[in-house]
């Protein structure tokens, strides 16, 4: 999928929401244990449920092999419904990959062409060459680690090396890596100060933000300081929309969190475009 | 697995020697890949003909994701073959995970529960809440990644971070971690010279060495800087062992190499203890 692809996708449905498929089988509604495919069943329910008020769906790899061969068909099954019934929607493996250049070439082709993700989380300690082999793919998108939205962020991520922190100098390096174009970075909005830094050094790409809602960063921030002529933001929300109900009404209570957050970003979009 | 018997087992058989399981089909010889799992087959074989010269054995977890579900099938098999009918030998799922704290517990419960591994190797990016739900497991080792054997390990490892390099910085906020006496760290064999330092460190840890022989670090050098009194070393070759020949004589050809390699390790330690 193009970046323009996405972006029409936002305009057209006013929204930049994510929704991360991070599924618990501890807390999904107990009557769905019954079916044969628990992971994939509550995916399907909450992808039908939501997709008019979302552009993207990210599935967080260590929930599903978590469950091991099950967790593993569960995760197949759900990103071949979405590329079979919603091709329009674009689709994050957020595996937190990355290693010497021939394995990272084998990860690649674990999301990108098996399982046909249009994107995929990447953590970047390892360096270029870690990072490349995912690059090399056209219209598929490398989703950079750079400053996250958890309290360890702050043991690396914040100091400083020589004049930047090391977010800052994860970014302004990844710049110089071949097909940097294909680059997207998470920036947690649980710092979303420093989303004004960040866009100096890379103002035109696209950045998946988690830590609204359940985490506590705030959306009216992250737009404030991350939005760009382009939008350049994909917004997350696990555990609050999928969890919004844990009973048998759990979709329509997904439903209508989804649609809660999708109006208040196309509030915030009316601002700007 | 306790690090005592994973002592007792490096001086019994005079080895600490690890053999990396990177399966690649492209590689394997072309008979197995008549068989109804080649992955497995390729495996098992090379279990069966190296486990006498190492100590642990270190599938690649990208090599079998690569094949869907096949491959995670290909490696529970093989964690399986290995922890029934070798219990001794000591096994790393070389998996380079970590996210945030709940997820990273998820992954902790894949790998140490589920699949019954004694260690995983973990990126350190995001700090101490993505690091300490695997420290959590008893006698599990989480195996940080210090100082990576790639040439992208000088994008941020080797940048200085106030007076110290980022690995070294990594490895000491690392000490304070919850559990930190479950941690090893992965410190490449092509950059030896700085075992030296790393050890001022972490005198008594063990070290999770790749990049001898494929990529070109000295055993020799990796021995004088990096054993402690512990010895403290596991010493990884992937390729120059599973791929020793490609033909029907692979076990044999792998066998002769370990056994080559577990021989330079006995004089290495015989040097010393």
């Amino acid at each position: 999928m193009t970046t323009k692809q996405i972006i029409n996708q936002i305009h057209k449905k006013k929204s930049f929401l994510c929704v991360g498929l991070d599924v618990d089988t501890q807390k999904i509604p107990k009557h769905l244990l019954k079916k044969e495919d628990p992971i994939f069943e509550f995916n399907k329910a909450i992808i039908d449920a939501t997709h008019p008020y979302c552009v993207a769906y990210k599935p967080n790899t260590a929930f599903y092999e978590a469950y091991g061969i099950k967790g593993w068909k569960a995760l197949e099954k759900t990103i071949a419904y979405l590329n079979t019934n919603y091709p329009d929607i674009f689709t994050i493996a957020d595996a937190k990959r990355g290693d010497i250049g021939n394995t990272s070439a084998m990860y690649a082709k674990a999301f990108f062409e098996d399982l046909a993700f249009d994107s995929i989380t990447v953590a970047p300690y390892m360096g270029k060459d870690s990072v490349e082999p995912f690059l090399a793919f056209k219209d598929k998108h490398t989703i950079l680690l750079a400053l996250t939205s958890n309290e360890g962020a702050f043991d690396f991520q914040t100091q400083k090396i020589g004049e930047n922190e090391l977010y800052k100098q994860v970014i302004e390096t990844s710049k110089s890596y071949k097909n940097a174009d294909n680059l997207m970075y998470v920036v947690g909005a649980t710092k979303a100060i420093y989303l004004k830094e960040i866009r100096k050094i890379i103002p035109d790409n696209f950045l998946l933000v988690p830590g609204v809602g359940a985490q506590g960063g705030s959306l009216k921030e992250v737009c404030q300081f991350g939005m760009n002529t382009s939008v350049g933001l994909l917004v997350n929300s696990s555990r609050a929309i999928i969890y919004a109900a844990t009973d048998e009404n759990f979709a329509k209570a997904a439903t209508e969190k989804a649609k809660e957050m999708q109006q208040e970003m196309a509030i915030e979009l009316s601002h700007r475009f």
